[in-house]
């Protein structure tokens, strides 16, 4: 899989993509991540790419000529399974959707920043508006990461064990039961029994169950 | 406002304070934010800060002990108004959520790795749990990161123009409208001509018609 995230700030990615899964996910040639700066695609002398929002208003809204140019550059190289534009305003990300983009070969991410992107971009070049949740971030950089990390940890072979995804909240529609490791007891709380009994199908029975509780609990709406 | 955010990782978080607007934040003294790395707080010579889970399965769990005393040694220097816990099956973050925690002068993040933390850190020490979506993360940072980012633009000072986030998605229950900048034609496509009226009440019209239209398209659940 190849992902490339298309940014006016790219540096605001270096971190994520050079450490932990993503780092290693890149090393055993699982996945291949490009951050592209939007500058380089700018026609002015001083790089802008930015520009006063028509109407007035506060904000500084992304032009669409950049965005087409490094688009088009990308396209002209191979072929996207989806263009991609994080934004609040797009549909909510569930892990149904990061299931199905994980089958992908080649993504792209477009970060908004300030107010967002030119309309005619949308109208135009993006193939799925993606929210990563009902609250506003000062760009879409920590949403493609964000978006990158959860489609990358499920690209077979980047979890160390491929069981571990699928014991994950979400993957059932359960929230994950809860879990203890040692010491045993901490401060006088103990470890529940049942977890050190060895008996595996009371271990299972117990762990649905609080699934089923926390879920119950705290997001009913799961269980519909 | 001072953030501390509590990682077995440290390093994903780099990249994320160091540039933008969270960096201008901090340079203009609008907020703290440290990062620690748990490890730091371990007592086992190799420094580890993750064990099996009791009852077996997939997944590292986060231990008890680095973390109780990473968090002791920060309240024992200032009381916290939260000590939040990212994970996917925290309450749901909403720009309401944000909103109010904007307001708090000292924020504790704990950022869930592997399989999460150990429940009794849940039980004993956290104080509200956040999830930032309906996907898994390989960890808490992405989604520490997002809060932070999310509560930081908020605090007054930090965003050049004020106004700007009261114009956001979500803090009237609507989304944006469409927005665009110059050129005003790419390719043959327009800019809607009201934009380029001047007439001011027209505009704030047509810009309040399009949030509820694409309210109405995108997420009709805002609206009820």
């Amino acid at each position: 899989m190849r992902i490339d995230i298309i940014s006016c700030v790219p540096k605001l990615l270096d971190s994520f993509f050079g450490h932990s899964i993503l780092k290693r996910a890149q090393d055993k040639q699982h996945v291949e991540v490009y951050v592209h700066d939007l500058r380089d695609y700018a026609t002015t002398k001083h790089r802008t790419v930015d520009d006063y929002a028509f109407g007035g208003g506060a904000g500084m809204v992304l032009q669409i000529e950049p965005i087409a140019r490094c688009l088009r550059t990308l396209q002209a190289e191979r072929s996207y399974d989806e263009v991609i534009y994080l934004t609040p305003d797009g549909a909510l990300l569930q892990q149904r959707t990061v299931n199905t983009l994980s089958l992908a070969q080649n993504l792209i991410l477009l970060c908004g920043h300030y107010k967002g992107v030119d309309q005619r971009v949308r109208d135009l070049f993006i193939t799925k508006e993606i929210s990563i949740g009902d609250y506003v971030l000062s760009g879409g950089e920590l949403a493609a990461a964000v978006l990158a990390d959860a489609i990358i940890r499920l690209v077979p072979g980047v979890l160390n064990d491929e069981t571990s995804a699928l014991t994950d909240s979400f993957q059932d529609d359960l929230l994950a039961p809860p879990v203890y490791t040692r010491p045993f007891v901490f401060e006088g709380h103990e470890v529940p029994a049942v977890l050190l009994s060895g008996h595996e199908a009371n271990i299972e029975e117990w762990r649905h169950e609080q699934s089923l509780k926390r879920t119950a609990e705290r997001r009913p709406d799961l269980l519909k």
